[in-house]
């Protein structure tokens, strides 16, 4: 799918904050010279960004030539190459620093999110990001989420009703939270609800959430919590979320377990360009 | 300082994209009423970003009234109030994300800039940051390393001229590019040229090169080059360095220590708002 | 709820477009004097808009000061003084056209909601608006719905799945296009299906499809599907909806009903600014 | 003539808020999957607004290809295929909405305007629109108003003399208020003056206005202005003008009519895609 | 008046590139150091920019008071307090240079602007402004021409219809091009058309321009069309015009002289801010 | 190299403040009548500003073809033909002033550069440019003074330390300011201090500066200076700098000569389209 707006804007950004007024040592080279550059995985990496990375590149340069071997979601080992790009040498080199930016930092968010949902395979559940993620490139990160393998929450405060403690406390409970929140909103979003113990779980039901975000709970709690709610509502757990502990609450019978460390907490793959000699 | 212009414009980015046309729960709040919470630091950091933090919330609602009892640069213990937000609730839970991811990924940069700093206490050396930072974070993220207590390299392609190899090779040597470098640039911007053997940190020094940077060097070549250089040019360590690395770089005398982890890679601090009761 | 950046962007917009470079007759009135204006009903209405109103006022000059005795929602008969704005007359004027403008056209959306949603009181049929909206003024014209007392349909095309027919001829039928819609989107989004006959209806509810959209069904069929549904799916009626359709529609029993004409073909409402002497 | 900046900003808007992050059924489709529909005419309508859609399938693809068989001005009958897009399948629905409802709305403008002008058909008059315009679409409404056969008034405040009540009380006078308006502007603007009774046509006319605005006359009144400024002024009539009472006002000898309506309630003409099996 | 939108688009452009990512040397003044500096006025000027000197400092800091002691259009002589700035040490020299280019430059065509027009004193002759303005900085200009006494020609190619050589080809004559722009344009703009021969001033006048523009002419025939067209539209002289030719030109009795060296070639006045101890 | 994103929004603007909502005379012209001009130099000058003058065009009509036959730093002759535009005659008229005003500008600023570093020639003294630019013009301004012969001095507040008086003020001494802001910047800014007396020098010299800035002194006290500091830092002379006075100071020995002159008081280049028959 084509980059939304923002991420465009983004990349500008990106840009411009790396360009300034223009790169001083371009002058050092040839305008007309042009050159070829291998990208190289260094670590092992599942692909993601690569629209982003095309972008960054076109936007410098709409000449230079990108054409990538892998797709996103794809794994690369070390010293595989995952394309090349081709054309003038000073626009290659202007763009590769944002360029790499980008496909470093999203693969890294893909590679996590291949490894968090392998860690609960066998079970039903689904890893989903948060709203933690790298300000500006939320739907990049959460492209990236996808290209590896895990799942997306909403996108944003707009897309999804999530009933949070103040907004139960704000209602004077959860059922009339849950229930405000279902008049305020159009038909199709579905509502969901945090809750903390098992009787704001009996509410949550009562009130028909069709979603129940179990918060921070313990997994004794959250498994008797999947076991009260019994199909009626799909189940997430929250809060804390490593990947270690990913196949201890996928046991629980949890639908989805989200994960703020998909995106603030990535480590960045490894990748470079490597020059034509 | 004030924010600069982009680092504005990145985080009218961030709640664009956690906004979109509003949020759907702002509906269950009573418009007119307030609140207060604790921005509660959760695990050991150095804080950075509280200007970006006051000015996404600034951006959403200028009443909301942010005090911070910490400044950039401070170290937090968990457990710690960092400050308080007040305003109106519907003004606080709208921005609350996005003003914590900034605060949560910067002070995740200014902690891990602190750690590395300190590996190399007692020696000349300054660790530096790369231009290896999160898309449209750059200047917010190089002040949290200045927060953390270590040190810049230039902004951007436009403030400090580094020649690479590629620019040796188009220009036909060590020499050629460096001379060619101090004439593209104005006075008051030095010449930084990377090097990969003895051979090239020669022909640099001939050529009267401000800054030397070391690529990818093993320990004992770094220190030869530092023996070499004696202090007729600043040297700079660069390269796949890890905190673990980087007391064994600092030993061997160079100026300068460049480490891409510190924005590509850093955890972000555990951090939170607390709401009153 | 303030308004989002999207509607302050075309605000800004409609001022640009209406000043140019600058009004050529501001010139005749004395810099300082000021004045004070009465915003005058002139024909039975509908509150909406009111911020918007506001937000011109304030980007033309935030000294503005606008009170307004009425809400969104309130009916305004003709001749009701709506509120006054006050301040310097240049200002006053300037900014004139662009507010009422404004204030008009989202009047006149929220009086045809009210009558829409009047002409279906007594059965559970809520009206819905569309995406047929002013270009730019989506969110400002969804928001006047509500406060005429109708309803809205997802905001774009990234809040809600509606599953139309290019989709389901491109998916293979109804029920594979259904589970791929579901499987593509997060878990708060609800599924609509587009049917056009009774059997369609069926596969829709096979395929557990939450919405079920009437397209251009005649008043019989429209029944039938209704009673077919049963309860299982919510049911939106569409396709060439009139006030004066409305009650036979809403008598078949349906949830929903969608109608274009809310938005795309209301008549501005007839408010001036009546100048104190 | 090519669209000017402002419109193309407001066809931005009204894709981004349209689109957001996405289209989320766009994944229902292969991404390589071509389609072709026919721009079809449902309603009787003047054509306007082609360039626009063209614009905002551009925007949205720029490899989409629209070939319309009909020209900004032209009639259609309900039935008539107005031309051709062609094109990815998600391309082509990711810009559907937005492409018709601007398409719709200002033909829905020039019907209008055609039915305006036609309405003072074998009289001297112009009927010409106001700045009553939709907001954000000023340029795009008066071409349409063009394209119907009516006429423009100017563009805003900047590009023409408009002397109203306001200014005339603040100068002290019809003919001071005249004469500070001459020595504001260049000279390539002329000066309108609004008048209400014929006392104050004759101070306008000994002020040498070019053109008088008879406000919210009666006809007979109406009628007297015209006989008593016999050619020295344009004169143009102004206030609650429908197209029923147009004839009679042309009948009065005026020159010029000006007509809020023609854009700011004028319903949106019936046209949708139709897709080919 | 206040500054349109593009200048105060423009101030932002010349805060950007001046302060990019920030002032490198703000670090050495004390954040909380207050200061106040005297606008002093180092040659002999008329004043202009007044308003564009308070919005960019302003823009880096509301907080900065500015104080004029003169308005735009008084003379200054050299060694004259023209006002003051006060307020934070860091935003007063942040904001200096571009506050300064705005109000030297402007400043600079206005008092070019009052030679110019006194160097036609005592005749009917108005020297106006031309096309020929500073990228960005159109309608700052014009308001400096303004300033200093002179008079400004149309705004752009949207506020006046200027029928030229080419309109004139392409029409197939001076009638027929001047008959096409008047029906082209809304009734309040005049035409004006460029002539090089008696024979095309006759023609001019024949198709009732209201505005003849003299162009590249020498005296004698320029005295020759005045006095052809006597009286029945206006005259403007243009091409190569110098302070040194226009006492010869405004003596032919020509109503309007165009000069693009107010604005291409006014030389910037000279003013500093000299800070008090 | 490729225009930054300041000139290119630069350029934007300055099309929006010519276009408007669009040129009234276009209609004039047949929409696909083509045409072809000469870009002729009418004034001995420097070139500069091609690559302005292409993307003025080209945001105009990408279709239009700009073709020149000289390269920036080229000298033309008067009645030189630089080159040709040919395209939709529309196109090339609605950019015709925008294109040219660039060109004429940036040219008359090469010019005048030409002169100053020909007045040195045959000293080691280079003339450098200032931040006395015009706004939003700095980057296409410096390009244009190095295209004249002449050399750059820092772009803005950001890449470049220069220590002023009111830098030296609050840090109590040229020394300590020296150090400070050595500290307060990344290894690749150089430090340059502004000193008015020689014992200021001798301060800068022991602070170790690596550029004094002579400011306002006379020649004697200048050629003191330069013996003062004997090749220990460069030397720039600064203040009031004519094109006169060049050759007397660049005698001093000093190394860079800075004058405001260049870009706040270049006399446009005449420059003209002239069209095919």
């Amino acid at each position: 799918m084509a980059l939304d707006h923002l991420s465009r804007r983004l990349i500008t950004l990106a840009l411009e904050e790396d360009l300034g007024p223009g790169d001083v040592t371009a002058a050092l080279l040839d305008p007309d010279a042009t050159g070829r550059a291998i990208i190289l995985a260094k670590s092992p990496l599942v692909v993601a960004g690569i629209e982003a990375f095309v972008e960054a590149y076109h936007q410098v340069d709409p000449t230079v030539e990108v054409a990538f071997e892998v797709r996103d979601g794809d794994r690369a080992a070390p010293g595989t190459s995952m394309g090349t790009v081709h054309g003038l040498a000073r626009s290659l080199l202007t763009g590769e620093r944002t360029a790499l930016n980008l496909l470093q930092r999203l693969s890294g968010v893909a590679t996590m999110a291949r490894r968090a949902q392998d860690a609960v395979a066998g079970t039903k559940a689904k890893v989903v990001d948060t709203r933690k993620t790298t300000p500006g490139m939320r739907s990049l990160e959460k492209a990236a989420v996808r290209a590896g393998g895990a799942y997306n929450h909403r996108m944003g405060l707009y897309d999804g009703l999530l009933v949070k403690d103040n907004h139960v406390r704000a209602a004077g409970g959860v059922k009339p939270a849950i229930e405000a929140a279902r008049k305020s909103a159009h038909h199709l979003l579905k509502v969901e609800c945090e809750v903390t113990t098992l009787a704001e779980v009996e509410d949550a039901l009562s009130a028909r959430a069709e979603v129940i975000l179990l918060d921070n709970m313990d997994t004794p709690t959250m498994k008797a919590a999947v076991e009260l709610i019994a199909g009626r509502a799909l189940v997430e757990a929250s809060g804390n979320v490593t990947l270690e502990r990913l196949p201890e609450i996928a046991a629980t019978g949890v639908d989805l377990i989200s994960m703020g460390a998909l995106t603030h907490s990535a480590k960045a793959a490894d990748i470079s360009l490597e020059w034509d000699a």
